[in-house]
């Protein structure tokens, strides 16, 4: 493989870069501390993500809701959850601080390091269904630094489709063969290469917690697998980068 | 003056953080050199900067042309000054390579420190005609750390129309007002005022070169009045934010 090419490195940040589950279960259960609830917080957690983020993200692609934030969609499944399992009486301060919650998580260890190695041969930009200010204050909290952070309010099209990929390259004043999307889940890495893009896969084994199945396996389509980002940049360090692009 | 709300400052980048003028005479006269042309470089580089970049961004601001990003409106003016000057045989790699220079601006003396003072209380992110592409490899080039870059081609919109701003601070989660506009430009701290935004002017008295008359004054209409970078962290850090953004 050759990647003298690829001079820009996207990077799906959500349980690529960040270990949100266990970072927001932790949140939850300061907030459940301090207010006297007992619930089950995992669950909840993933209902938030899954149902709420993901399933949001599918009915917005499908028309069904009009486009809108990260932090809107959580918010609107947060008010959701809470009215469900029956949580009442919580200020609304306090619900919106739980709400930011997503604004602060945690990097898996390699990734601010890695993310610096990588970042002297190429540019290293986020391409999230984040929103722009949460994944602005994300970097700040965990140290992450960003040449750029691109994300789905920026390009106005959520991941998978391809709009958003190849806006990205676009911003980046690249080519997509010459962008690299880095992520642990293969849909988006599918979706990368269909617009052109060239893809590395990093699997994030605990990202999901114990009880849910995640398609962890090597796949010889991607470009490039790698352990971790430490991994990738020795992969990518074999070979720099020619061009610049602009 | 209270900044206790101010939580993310946004910065014109060209003639504010970095040296345009003397950056780019330079890199002519290294291609003047190369190809054996004689001219006069600092009229061809303000012919470039004041007729083609500006004068270009008023044209499509008034729907005389559709919009394009810097690179573009450099590309154009550059390919007309090459034929207007009777510049002809450089190979078009290397025009393409001189349309560049603008990629490869030297931050003023105080930029990089300054910034990363300013970095540790508020978020710093370019609010800049440039594109994207444009900026972050100056970012790059120049050692500035940006938390964020935002610019005309993601807001759709060029400073000083109010959507440029207004736009800035809805993609930082923020009310306008809760967003410092910096510049060197009283034209860009007024629209920026005018959407919401606070303003601070730092004046750069050599932006233009001894030739051209620019509007250095201070003027109490503004928020902060600042010699440099450091001086416009002291005078925040006076007074540190107390609310987050998103």
């Amino acid at each position: 493989m050759s990647f003298e090419r690829v001079r820009a490195l996207t990077f799906d940040v959500f349980g690529t870069v960040v270990d949100w589950r266990t970072s927001v279960i932790r949140e939850c259960e300061a907030f459940g501390k301090q207010y006297g609830i007992a619930a089950d917080w995992a669950s909840f957690v993933d209902d938030w993500r899954y149902d709420g983020y993901m399933g949001g993200i599918s009915r917005v692609r499908k028309g069904e809701l009009p486009f809108m934030t990260a932090d809107e969609l959580h918010r609107q499944k947060l008010a959701a959850l809470l009215a469900e399992r029956g949580i009442t009486g919580v200020p609304g301060e306090a619900v919106v601080e739980l709400n930011r919650a997503w604004h602060r998580l945690d990097p898996w260890p390699d990734a601010v390091e890695g993310l610096e190695r990588l970042r002297q041969h190429r540019i290293v930009s986020t391409l999230s269904n984040g929103n722009v200010a949460l994944l602005v204050n994300m970097a700040r909290y965990a140290g992450l630094r960003w040449d750029c952070v691109l994300s789905a309010d920026i390009t106005g099209a959520f991941k998978p489709d391809p709009e958003c990929y190849l806006a990205g390259a676009r911003l980046l004043g690249l080519e997509p063969g010459a962008v690299m999307m880095v992520a642990a889940h293969k849909r988006d890495l599918q979706a990368a290469q269909e617009a052109g893009l060239r893809a590395a896969f990093v699997p994030r084994p605990s990202e999901a917690g114990p009880d849910r199945d995640v398609d962890l396996e090597p796949d010889p389509a991607f470009d490039v697998v790698a352990i971790d980002f430490h991994d990738l940049a020795t992969q990518l360090e074999a070979v720099a980068p020619t061009a610049t692009n602009g």
